[in-house]
């Protein structure tokens, strides 16, 4: 099972760019197309953008909250899904000097798990790690979401409730990038 | 400030390798000499064997540890360091599918964050992360030690000490390098 993927823009892939927003900071360019691959990054004809990013074991959660998630989760790429959102994200310096019980307090004062969990399982989420990678990274975080067209206002009021949060208070570069798979 | 770090074995480097255990699972050849380099990989003549890791965030410990520790934290390469340590683990699949409350228990239970205190200021460390650097890391961790000849025996109740933990239990690979700093 591949822990690595690539998000890659360009003219190619199944997925169509419908909008690319820089939420705050920087933007990225917008791409036609967006392919997201297992492993390392496939070749492209002309790259717009390409972000990658690993899972990892959980750094929050506990056995409880796990339990709850692991109950109402569901996978990326049901047949039904024919929307998707990309959105990377850097947290500033402030947030990764905070210790982990801080960290944590702040996750929970931002319903953070809850608001997950409140939105399953209309919409999926695959969460990729970009931070540790390596020190070049433009990005901390990669956050793939999947639903069903009739589930883009559950999804439009997901995002916005987490942007209103303590936590992302935190955030200091997020862009977002919203897909149509080719019909 | 670097965060990635390449730990080199091979004929070159300013560190003599006095000796290289597997304690858990499979050893490592055994290089002439190390070199602990900021960045990516430099070149070497004959490489014995590669090691590379990133500094990030600290996982676990709380404000009140993180007062103690920075109270405590020496840096490394202080002049009378003319010894240290490269110890890479790899811990488990069991470990890593544990939520972070019970991974957090298993520390505190092994006094883990204890362990480390007592030992300072004669043991410097710094932990490097492999696990999230991709997908194929033959290591999870490598950490990083140095003292005097004078604090080796303190040195060795440290390792032995941790090695006795709970924790360790999670451990399924590990390799011990001592090295001496050339005179």
């Amino acid at each position: 099972m591949s822990r690595l993927f690539t998000f890659t823009g360009s003219n190619q892939g199944p997925w169509v760019v419908t909008a690319t927003n820089g939420v705050v900071g920087e933007t990225m360019a917008e791409a036609k197309r967006v392919d997201i691959a297992a492993g390392p990054s496939p070749t492209h004809g002309e790259v717009v953008w390409r972000l990658r990013g690993i899972t990892s074991n959980q750094r929050y959660v506990t056995r409880t909250e796990n339990e709850q998630l692991v109950a109402k989760q569901v996978a990326l790429g049901r047949p039904t899904s024919d929307r998707a959102a990309i959105i990377p994200i850097r947290k500033n310096a402030a947030w990764w000097a905070l210790p982990q019980d801080e960290r944590r307090a702040v996750l929970e004062r931002s319903n953070h798990i809850e608001l997950g969990l409140k939105y399953l399982p209309a919409v999926a989420r695959r969460l990729h790690h970009c931070r540790d990678l390596g020190e070049a990274e433009p990005f901390d975080f990669v956050t793939l979401f999947d639903y069903a067209a009739a589930d883009a206002p559950a999804f439009e009021e997901l995002v916005e409730a987490l942007r209103a949060t303590e936590e992302w208070q935190y955030v200091d570069r997020e862009v977002d990038v919203r897909l149509a798979r080719e019909s």
